[in-house]
């Protein structure tokens, strides 16, 4: 495909994806399809010869779209959002026509310069602590999800608490790792991967609004130090993935400090909340902690994957993941003037994800992506004043950002009806969780493109499930 | 930004791309920004209004590409190739239109199904042992990077060698991994970050084509589980980075049979060569093989990221990564009729890759994919043959693929200053290597533009600079 060749195909499916977008509303939201039904559909086996690019965009209507699950309709209030934007599409576009490795400073400059840039961009948008600032000792990298985020962020905690010796001669048995009952699958998944040993991971009990009981957290270091084992990380969560609880970030910095334990903080989803300065309460206490983590790409309008991740103390972090042979050596990286991302992270290749970031920040401005988060928060606000105000629903827990938890009084049965019912009718796509023991129903708004009709055409649509 | 307004810019996006492709030939190749240059043309502060388009456009230009290194350019012949491609870019804009996420089936099946899909187109083009196909107990996976993949499979031969133990109460440090001294740097990090410990690792020696000595490996594990060690798994490479050496994985594979010991093959680069019939025998033994991965992001036209992973035994793999959080529960996954990618894989969110593979193999056709990969093979054997025919140089290992490596007999403090003269003249770029303790200059070929002129005015440079 000749620079002109593309040209022309981009034009097309330019305008296929505008289409998509403003068509977007009229698919079932959920899929229908059944397993095996995509594949039936496709040839078993490749084509000799290349096929002209009309075929292949036709084939995205009849052969993937009935396969597809529409996340950016306005209609989507599953799991959390996972927003796209215009200007992040055309990020990634742009990246993806660039086509370079931002492995290492020297194989693209501009790829961990802009990287840089936006992270400390953001650090001022969000209010986050200096510390996490690259003009202090810490900095920011773009992560592909908060899982590696987390993963990377307890090998940097391994590391510290074994003074580099689990690096060396393997992670042993004896650390352990904290988080409540709610943190998120991940961080089970990276406690797996770092070779510590899931028994060693503690589940904190959280108090009736979901957080972590702080006292209980100290409680089990002190017993688990008792029994001789090292207590290497904790993590706390400002938003849960069940309920967006947060967890008392200011009390348990405290602990970690005390203990002398690495402090990771998760915020996947809601961190971006903090670009409202009304909000900004949600990361008290967060000064306290070694590393911190929230995705762009679920709502700051960012397309996955872009997950903003910070550390206090980069040292840390590089000392735990760099590896330099010989092939990689170069003058700036001697120099110790750049910053080689691939010794932040598990990869050693990297996209140029920092565009889309620039982009969307460019193209939205400050107050374009506040209003977006204010948007969100202000609808779920409404949809929870009128469940409160339904007497056969109930709020299942508090909702200060775009979430909102809540069950019908009917018991677990009618509830699981009622998600079913909602998500066959393709109309809306909501998901569930499970707080004290009950069945409960999630509504996450957030997608760009929801507004206020969606969320009372929700709305009647779960009451009239539930008759 | 509404649909519309997605379109305009979107379409004055792709002219932007289309007119960068037109012209990458005309950059100097390697960026000559110094540490700091490029975010010192970036405000300090994010604007709180939203910009125009065609402001951020312009900012491209001007503030980002003296900063980019062009990978994509037909003169560069670092490291080993990044391939980009038109369909390939287009297919990463259909995914980024879509914003869908893949962590399940249920979350949109189309993008398990296409990505199972296309992963055994692969296994039919590359001629790949049936062990990998979906069909049979195994299967395929697209991962971010070869890093990423040997990481889940010395994960998943951590827990077959320990009966899931080490998932359970830590990874101890008794677990051996043995690779060849020219092995991935990949593979230490790996071992790193799955807390088996780098003391564990053992790089056996090559023999003079710089390739694992499997006798030497055999001696190595007899003598580790003679002291009490669980040799745990083995990474061969086919095509290493030095010098694209291919291990003797059929006898490498034999050992592992005898041992019960985990091989996984790493054929990062010169996997896509398997596309050629004549160049199947570099898979020999590899029906031995537990685990597989090729990047087609490499040298198959297709974009960062795309790493092609393949186990024998999906069932291992899944079992090593798997936690099911009650907000993640679905019939779907239920009913066991359905892969789940996230658990395959070390994070949880995930992007419809596979797109821009079908987009590649449809747009092309296999027979186009087998044209790209001849004409790199052939040029790198055009310019080895001009080497080995000028007295003031020599060839420095095997080349059946597309990268050359060589020196000139003017000892180390010549070569690097023939590498710095080229790369410093903007015209090509050109990495380095150590082999046998000399410092050995790499030109890897396989960028789709380029083409015969522009490695005979590389040998031009390079014997011009020599002078």
């Amino acid at each position: 495909m000749t620079p002109e060749e593309f040209r022309r195909a981009a034009h097309a499916t330019v305008d296929w994806v505008a289409d998509y977008l403003a068509h977007v509303e009229e698919y079932p939201v959920l899929s229908r399809a059944e397993p095996g039904e995509i594949r039936k559909g496709l040839p078993a086996v490749p084509p000799s010869e290349g096929e002209p690019w009309d075929r292949i965009l036709a084939d995205l209507d009849q052969s993937i779209l009935p396969g597809v699950t529409h996340w950016q309709s306005p209609d989507f209030f599953a799991f959390f959002p996972a927003n796209s934007s215009g200007p992040a599409v055309l990020g990634d576009l742009v990246s993806s026509g660039l086509g370079v490795q931002g492995m290492l400073w020297a194989t693209s400059p501009a790829a961990t310069e802009l990287e840089t840039h936006v992270l400390d961009w953001l650090v001022e948008m969000c209010g986050l602590p200096d510390q996490f600032s690259s003009s202090s000792r810490g900095g920011g990298v773009i992560q592909d999800s908060a899982s590696s985020a987390t993963l990377v962020a307890l090998l940097a905690a391994r590391e510290r608490a074994t003074h580099g010796q689990a690096n060396r001669h393997g992670a042993g048995g004896d650390l352990t790792v904290y988080t409540s009952v709610h943190g998120h699958s991940s961080i089970d998944k990276a406690v797996r991967i770092a070779g510590l040993g899931i028994e060693q991971l503690r589940h904190i009990p959280a108090g009736p609004d979901h957080a972590m009981d702080p006292d209980q957290l100290e409680a089990t270091i002190i017993a688990d130090r008792a029994e001789g084992l090292t207590p290497a990380a904790v993590v706390a969560t400002i938003g849960t993935t069940s309920s967006t609880a947060i967890d008392p970030v200011a009390d348990i910095a405290e602990v970690c400090r005390a203990h002398g334990v690495w402090l990771h903080v998760d915020a996947a989803y809601a961190g971006t909340a903090a670009v409202l300065p009304e909000m900004r309460w949600i990361l008290a206490g967060l000064d306290g902690a070694d590393s911190y983590v929230f995705n762009p790409h679920k709502w700051m309008l960012t397309n996955f994957d872009c997950s903003a991740f910070y550390v206090a103390d980069r040292a840390e972090l590089i000392e735990t993941l760099s590896i330099l042979p010989e092939y990689l050596k170069n003058q700036a990286t001697a120099s110790g003037a750049v910053f080689d991302y691939r010794d932040w992270q598990v990869s050693l290749g990297r996209r140029f994800r920092a565009l889309k970031l620039w982009f969307v920040i460019r193209s939205f401005g400050v107050e374009g992506v506040q209003a977006h988060v204010r948007k969100g928060i202000e609808l779920a606000q409404e949809l929870a004043g009128w469940v409160e105000a339904d007497p056969d629903f109930e709020i299942a827990s508090p909702h200060p950002f775009g979430l909102v938890c809540f069950r019908h009084t009917g018991g677990d049965a009618v509830n699981q009806r009622i998600l079913e019912t909602v998500n066959a009718s393709g109309e809306a796509y909501i998901t569930h969780t499970v707080l004290d023991d009950a069945y409960t129903l999630r509504a996450a708004i957030g997608a760009p493109s929801t507004e206020r009709r969606h969320v009372t055409d929700l709305w009647d649509r779960i009451r009239a499930a539930a008759q």
